[in-house]
């Protein structure tokens, strides 16, 4: 792509080539965001190319992405993107909102929103011709990794700590990559997948580490915007993106996808993002409330697995998507996030912990006066409850069994 | 819908206005075929007029569906159907196909085929006004109709059988429908619901019973021919499609979908139909190899969950399907089922046991000739493996765990 102009430093805004570097800053290890030539982009391209594409993919956006076609025709890795946004009346009714989205990123190829990140990763991967990508996961991350390398034939190799769900392992393994659990956390796994890529000459994906998984992530941005976004009114009050935050790649990905619009003269007015995280994982939510850009460690502990981070890698820019849109960082308990998956499930949406955690945060913000009736919110469901059902069997009660019989049925119907 | 004119029993033929009959020919018990007055949906529509509509969705095909636009738009119950054809490269070079399609529809709503169904037969039950939908399930049909009536705030009860997998059963209680197990296999499951149906004077969404099933089903076979029939070259072999089978129903579903489009003169040349089954469920299979349509309970075993039917309920429909489109039925061993899950994860698609006996039931065609490398071959996969994960363990080997460190890695590695 003519227009990846190259990298500039979220900390340091040294700015590098294409050649230069490949992952952090090497004078500060900042996150590198992706500079694009957006003067060229718009001579090329008017809002329309872009919204009257055929491709109801991510794909749709490859003017925006810093990668060549990826090929891989008829694959998993060219229907990642493109999930409904749905309108809930019945939640509009609950929570007093005129107008709520929910974006279900379940509905992706692995079943959750890392497929963008993994597809446009894969995509770049193509392009250095890797023989093999690697990533540390929590699960979500490297489903995605292996579903879309399988698309195409590529050797991919997952890191994960051995706590995660069995659904998300079982998916890692079937789509065929190489996995290999870590007696420890997600950080540990992080780190020896660094170790081992730099050694063996593996393409690293990890989030926060890698700068094309916020390109992939952004076309959820770009999405909202064109579901969403351009069909406000002109006087609406802004827009206010609810968003599970972990490491802090996903909210970071959506603002630089709002950005890259800005940037092009495309949006209308900047939405009010807002980060969500459990009360037991908050090492950004903290930094917010401090006031600052130090992101301090902490001991994660929460059920949201997706979610669960003592050493978020991508915090700073985490806290400037909040802190630049005007928007904010809420802290939600677990219990909240467990009924979560009850009240979206209530309306057929089937949202894991992570995903819940965004509405749990949406439902403190509107108790709390964050948000009234006249914002036009969107939640953003990150992963597919099918992915954790252990935690899903907290938020509801038990089926009863009962012998095949209408005696049995009417006992215990108590009719 | 004007053009709904009435039903017609499958066995007898006698023929029923909408009001004379609710679910099976009075007569004979026979299932009903839906009748529509194709020559008045001729007049007013054109293969374009449907192709060219703006929804993505299954409902696109609303003028050729016997229901009323259901409303619930922004809800899951809008955003069934619409899944992806895949066409891996690396499965056409190892099948030495020349055409192949996989088509996913775990990335339904609630990641099977069965939205299909429910979200027709919930618009249905919208029009009669019922208090209550029940269905017998093994899991499926029933998350999906849990789901479609969470979307609208439909009352839903579901009974299944106490060994559903736990992730099937989970996504029932979640999309919030009263779940009752049964201590006793899905036939038990079904009978009673008809009972309770009958007694309290629910709405009975039982498969192979409730014409309206088939109806959404069909959905499934026009957009075969929207996304692969249409785009065939004229002189091309006839398509070949496998679907799994267990009761039959989404194979007279998609059987049904083919002669409504044949009847309207919008169909060049009827697709083969291959129904696969487990050799451990095999009775409808049975029939079709016996030359007739007599129905001989089998003791299901199958790994495949979703299609485990001892009495097939949608049978005769079913044996049709195969045998008047010159296809055939292929019965493949659990093992290789299993094998098949690994097979199309290697390509990027999480299927479960039933959606990957399609698959199975290719290879098989395949090595015994009964397809060559011309045939344009489509395979759907009807369901989501992350439903299923024990199965889905039972393809591939466990994940090794190592300590998070170089040392371990470069041990476990041999290098």
């Amino acid at each position: 792509m003519k227009e990846f102009i190259g990298y500039r430093c979220s900390l340091c805004s040294s700015e590098y080539t294409q050649d230069q570097v490949t992952y952090t800053c090497p004078k500060d290890g900042g996150n590198l965001d992706v500079v694009l030539d957006y003067l060229e982009i718009k001579k090329k391209y008017q809002i329309e190319d872009i919204t009257s594409r055929d491709d109801p993919s991510l794909w749709r956006y490859l003017p925006l992405l810093p990668v060549k076609d990826p090929g891989g025709e008829g694959t998993p890795l060219r229907m990642a993107g493109g999930t409904p946004v749905y309108s809930p009346p019945a939640l509009k009714k609950e929570l007093g909102l005129r107008n709520l989205w929910i974006k279900d990123e379940g509905r992706n190829p692995s079943a959750s929103f890392k497929d963008r990140a993994s597809s446009v990763v894969v995509a770049r991967a193509r392009e250095l011709k890797s023989e093999v990508v690697v990533t540390a996961s929590t699960g979500n991350a490297g489903a995605a990794l292996a579903c879309m390398s399988a698309a195409i034939g590529q050797k991919a190799v997952i890191f994960a700590p051995k706590t995660a769900p069995a659904a998300k392992v079982a998916q890692l393994i079937v789509f065929g990559a190489q996995v290999i659990l870590v007696d420890g956390n997600y950080d540990s796994a992080f780190d020896l997948t660094i170790e081992a890529s730099k050694e063996f000459g593996w393409y690293c994906r990890n989030t926060g580490f890698n700068p094309f998984t916020v390109e992939g992530k952004k076309t959820g941005g770009f999405e909202i915007w064109e579901q969403v976004l351009l069909k406000l009114d002109n006087d609406s009050k802004p827009a206010c993106i609810f968003v599970s935050v972990g490491d802090g790649n996903i909210i970071s990905g959506i603002h630089k996808g709002l950005k890259d619009l800005q940037a092009l003269g495309w949006l209308n007015q900047m939405p009010r993002i807002f980060g969500v995280q459990s009360e037991k994982s908050a090492a950004i939510a903290n930094a917010f409330y401090a006031g600052n850009e130090t992101i301090i460690p902490v001991s994660a502990t929460t059920i949201a697995d997706s979610i669960s981070v003592d050493l978020p890698r991508d915090g700073v820019r985490g806290v400037r998507a909040a802190r630049e849109t005007n928007g904010s960082y809420i802290l939600v308990p677990d219990e909240e996030i467990i009924k979560g998956i009850a009240a979206l499930g209530k309306v057929g949406i089937f949202a894991e912990p992570a995903g819940s955690t965004a509405y749990a945060g949406l439902q403190k913000a509107i108790k709390d006066g964050l948000i009234d009736e006249k914002d036009p919110v969107i939640v953003i469901n990150t992963g597919n409850g099918l992915k954790d059902i252990k935690s899903a069997m907290l938020a509801v009660t038990a089926a009863p069994i009962i012998e095949p019989s209408m005696q049995a049925l009417k006992k215990h119907l108590g009719v």
